[in-house]
């Protein structure tokens, strides 16, 4: 990806590379909570902690049918998500900043899954509408799907901070960017975009209103 | 599809086309209504009608493998099923008559989807089983997941008037006139048996038998 | 598969293929007992037979998407997972012996699952460790979608005895003749070690450790 330049400080595939498997391994973590609370066995670990962390890149692929979904082809989303599955089991997070530390890690591959999926979406030739709900669908489908699996309504469906609204901005953001031709850029500012309005929403408590 | 002719009155494609587009819009705006139910916010509505509206039709492609559901390449069906979630939102339907209206479109899509189901699963060279069985996957199967995405067991389970019976009906008449090469022949009958089955029953409380 | 020999008594391909069958129509039947404990009409006995029985394959190949799956191309699944329901709607299997005839003959399946969806997917190119996870889904999907469609948390997340474990074990057996050119023989000692463990576990309350 970069060869020839001896300095390079910051190849943005790289760090790109970084924000999403310390996504996948943070929500691997989260996903092993929820089994934790629910004083699961380690394969009701490992399977949400899987449905957390690649269920919304799986729920990408084969709407698009893309062929075998990547977390299936690229053995490191695998093993970062049983990571956080073993994490998470070994280890009870219930500090404070242990949990604030993965909502930030969280929020942050939010942003990056959202415009991975948009920009997936619009190499596969779809219009901007399914491209952007693809691109939010990746974003949020692992969690969701997760709380149906052990039975909850999905969070994201109400009652929490703005989070797919997040997702929702970072793929319109990737979309615009897409079609200038400045996809780096567009999954930079929906990385960091996503991350801001997470963060500061769950700050000041900022929800959708209902109906 | 339909050049030359001056005075055509009714072409069978654009009614289907109609029927097709009515369903999703309605369902889309049941879908909306569980999302009101349970005091959701915009994203549950949005997530519940395109569940309740595409899911079936999504369903039937991913099982079918037939390339990206139809449901995300053509716009049409997106823009009908948010609309969906618009209306539900901007509006509380609570009138006996604005239900009857809904159900009533919704009776007349499930033939349309079980006739879709059948005769797209027929055109991939399944046999007439598992044909009927994805015609009828395609027209229950939306609000089948809407149920299981909010932690209810799906009303087709049980207790329910005749519902997938309607669509298994539809499904079994498109396949036998598929056969006979009456495609079109076999929406139109599939369309209003669907409507007709499910509306008697409705009104005269008719249930299939339990264990 | 088996020409030539006129004194051929135990051709392996129609064994497996025993197995199989009898363990989706087995699954077929659980299914079945699911919706005869919740009083659901035959709709609901058939689709949680479909979901037993064929839910695990099917997953499998919406995953590889390794084209229609076989549940739908062979129709020999669907009758057998059909017939399930009918003889669950008919019978009420409360028996001790029946229920544990049935799990043995599903302990047996579970093996064989497991097997054949490891096998198909390294058949697919898959590295060692998604090859097994698809094994292990294929044995154990159908059972933990069924319990998600009618609202439980699944068995295999915790507190039932070894099951999963089995699948795993098997799965990587099978991994491992795969490599080794020993399909046949990866199919009998993943069936055999599967229903061993699952039977041994049952009978002594063998359990996974909680976190």
């Amino acid at each position: 990806m970069n060869s020839g330049s001896g300095v390079e400080i910051l190849d943005p595939e790289a760090v790109f590379r970084v924000v999403d498997l310390a996504g996948v391994l943070a929500n691997g973590v989260l996903g092993g909570a929820v089994a934790r609370q629910l004083r699961m066995d380690p394969v009701g670990f490992v399977v949400l902690a899987l449905t957390s962390a690649l269920g919304g890149g799986v729920l990408r692929d084969t709407l698009l049918q893309a062929g075998t979904p990547v977390a299936l082809t690229d053995p490191a989303y695998l093993f970062a998500a049983i990571a956080g599955a073993f994490i998470a089991y070994l280890i009870e997070l219930k500090g404070k900043w242990a949990n604030r530390f993965l909502i930030v890690i969280d929020s942050f591959a939010l942003g990056c899954w959202a415009a991975t999926g948009t920009s997936k979406a619009l190499g596969f030739g779809l219009e901007w509408l399914p491209a952007i709900l693809i691109g939010v669908a990746t974003a949020v489908g692992g969690g969701m799907i997760r709380d149906i699996a052990v039975g909850r309504v999905p969070a994201i469906f109400g009652g929490n901070t703005l989070y797919a609204t997040g997702a929702l901005i970072a793929a319109i953001e990737m979309a615009v960017l897409y079609h200038l031709g400045l996809r780096n850029v567009g999954m930079a500012v929906a990385i960091v975009s996503a991350a801001v309005i997470c963060t500061v929403a769950r700050r000041r408590g900022w929800r959708l209103p209902g109906p």
